[in-house]
């Protein structure tokens, strides 16, 4: 149980005072999860900012993309797992059970994306997705190319490093403010014993 | 779906050739548990080796401690983890829910240790088991009377520091081997949500 | 001279062509510093992405803050300076040169803040900043709690934690595309000889 | 002069209280070598670890394998000396010496293996004993591969890995009771001046 | 304005107690560049380290070489960028930019030679200097040979290695006593804005 | 038996071609040690470099000092063992036990100065020569401060420092040229068995 623990190091805006764009944001994730995600209320003590990195999210992670969402939760799951970031590994890793539909590989990913059961595919796009999360990341002409040759368009390329180095920035805030995962997550999506 | 995948590089020695104390030890699990936990399948390839890595795991994780199983079994899942070993993080993590009745605290040491919401005793241990997992480790006399003033006796800081390195051997033999996890470990003692 | 070289590895969104919103920055630009800074031009292939991307950019270089803006584009530089940033390092260089009036201190932030001649309290920012830059950053309380006692409000070092880790996003993305420096940033802001 | 130093942290169990089977190590150990090596000394605080220790070792290192005793010892000192061993490398030092019959070889190894003269057979074995010898390691299929294809069964390649394995936990419970070397390791087969 | 401050930890000769030789290094720069480096009114403090150390550096730096002055000028500034030295990123920087003739390149170099637009050659150049870097460098023989297969002869690669080592150690210097550039170097050979 | 391997990667001047002043350092260390180190016969190929590098290497270790001799090649022998290299560890370990009069803690220091059984002034000098050996190293006020309590004048931390670099420097040129240790190096100054 860890319901009375605080959520986040910095607080939140409470409820009543929301401006209403997120308000209704809490209302669309209570209506379809059941709950407030915890990186919501820690953002909501800065409205500007909550705005500016949910609509960056969301721009990488629900738009138009070469790049499936599941794909795309996988790259958020094996980047915050070399980062090491509590929220973000028991967060999205509740999406990708959920999203991916194959929770034994969600978890093998958390675990260690490296010697995960990947398809050929997969393995590229975290391949390169872990290269940008290196601190002195620049890619080479040799590895785009051979995502090139791989059958990855210059947006996917392009994709898989947005998503990965957003998610390098959002593992960071949650470090900074502690931010704790709701107990929610830890159960989503889980494989049926 | 893994199971048809090879649950270990080296291949095993087939059950009706296999030693009687071996078997006695597959009779065991599949009574108990309802399956052979790979890592016997795996090891029973060299049965000599097989009795002297399971001898020493048993008088380290079952033998008299002042260390509470779960807290041995937290050791193995924070180093594991460390140590990002796929098969231990699986198999020791289901271990460490069961035994450690606290199953969001046991993903929260399978993601970071270091952020997961710990006893003071807890945190001390494997803050200690930690160093013990450095490649170059050699204690200091101010970390070991530290322990021994927050009332660990010296049997404690052996055991904790044996625990750690025997599950550095041992997650190096998993990847030797590219140990994989039985499916059943991923829903073992998991939280209902 | 490298005005023939590409400016970014995956060209840019011809200017006929650029939506309004995206135009309007251009002429703002060369309005205001006589040339648009290539990292629009990179970011001009994604429409969505430059809005995005620009739009948090602004939230947190331009926005209220407890940091002046040339505490904010000192933790820029440090943090690009950190990961060999080639495009971030000469942009936002000569942007510290121009905003910090001290184009000493700027050169000896980009070679090695930790060595730079900072005032006590640049110093804990850049402290701070470059532990946010750190892959597995998670700040301890009694990290947080210090900078409190040196003045620092909670927000101020949430803009300290956010501007780092945005342009760990942003080193990445450039990165990502070999994007290069405008020959005009080398020369703007030098001390004169 | 070292004698008058502890050659443990946490002492030992005094010889006269000793079990009958660790006496009788102790013994075998004064007559074949005239002195009981530390690590005895240390491990008899606990003689079930003791015991279970030493199995495995020997298993290992006396124990029927494709690996020569001095290729093993080679291994032993090399793994070693990249985890720092003071213990380690003295008294493993001397049996490489002893074992091999070329002292400058087992100097040469224990200072650096890759610029050590080796034959083309054990700079494969160190060279992916090194390897096991990393924190994270997970064998490629690929470097199983060109071991078998160099000869290498996959026995060998587990005993490599074994030996590789256990030295790394021998290391640490070295570095948890400041083992101290005995003195007369340091001439044990010395090349002749 | 940093002519208050400390120029060196541990401060100099004065100059009228300087010995002749010494005088007339200090005169020489005056005459030429119209400053004394501080680096050598810091070695002034020790002057038979000051010559052995200025010597071995002219012989490096000036001596005949198949490496032009540019050429080792980058390799000084590439290492001291890599070791994040204050005092050589920015007096070696100035020469590289009058001797090279190519500022932008010469700030290139200075913030992260791997992504700078270099020549072949010069990449060759700098790809070994930086090797030569690395703490346990040890060249193999296959770099060595590829090389000689480039054109460089064996003195080339010796003076590559030999001005990498030696600013290794300048650096090292510089770090010890606190070394701060002299105000002149900032500005010499400056791009025209 | 490395009789008939090569001494360096690229020879020797013939010795009927040596300069003569070189040819006097030949003959002595012919008279005093019965043989003529390799680190000579691989210099000797470029006489100027040869003569800079001793002279600088003379300077300071052989030079005035507030360090003792044997003090000066524990430095090297502790930074050399960090640096793996494979020469100097050889001929300066055999210089420290004859300097020193303890060849047993002058291999410990091989092994691990960190281990070492140091005095605790020999400790605080490997410690600051460690510091000096980091790559990005640069002197704190505070451990600059800390080490003339402990008694230290500026020209003795100067010195720790100077060997650690001159060292670094030696380390890079050995692993250079692939220098190979004398035979003689292995026996002098061991202790008697």
């Amino acid at each position: 149980m860890i319901t009375d623990q605080r959520f986040s190091r910095f607080g939140e805006t409470p409820e009543a005072e929301l401006p209403s764009d997120i308000k209704d944001i809490y209302d669309q994730n209570n209506g379809k999860i059941g709950f407030v995600p915890n990186v919501f209320r820690a953002y909501s003590r800065r409205p500007e900012h909550f705005r500016a990195f949910m609509h960056y999210h969301d721009v990488l992670m629900r738009g138009p993309s070469g790049l499936s969402r599941a794909e795309r939760e996988a790259i958020v799951v094996a980047v915050s797992s070399e980062n090491r970031c509590q929220y973000c590994m028991t967060a999205h890793g509740a999406a990708l059970r959920v999203i991916g539909k194959d929770p034994i590989l969600a978890e093998q990913i958390a675990n260690n994306w490296r010697t995960a059961d990947l398809s050929p595919r997969l393995r590229q796009i975290l391949t390169f997705a872990s290269r940008v999360n290196e601190p002195a990341f620049a890619a080479t002409d040799e590895e785009i190319d051979a995502l090139r040759v791989a059958g990855f368009s210059d947006e996917d390329i392009w994709d898989i490093a947005a998503v990965a180095a957003f998610f390098g920035l959002s593992n960071r805030m949650a470090g900074l403010m502690d931010m704790r995962p709701n107990p929610e997550f830890y159960v989503m999506g889980r494989p049926q014993g």
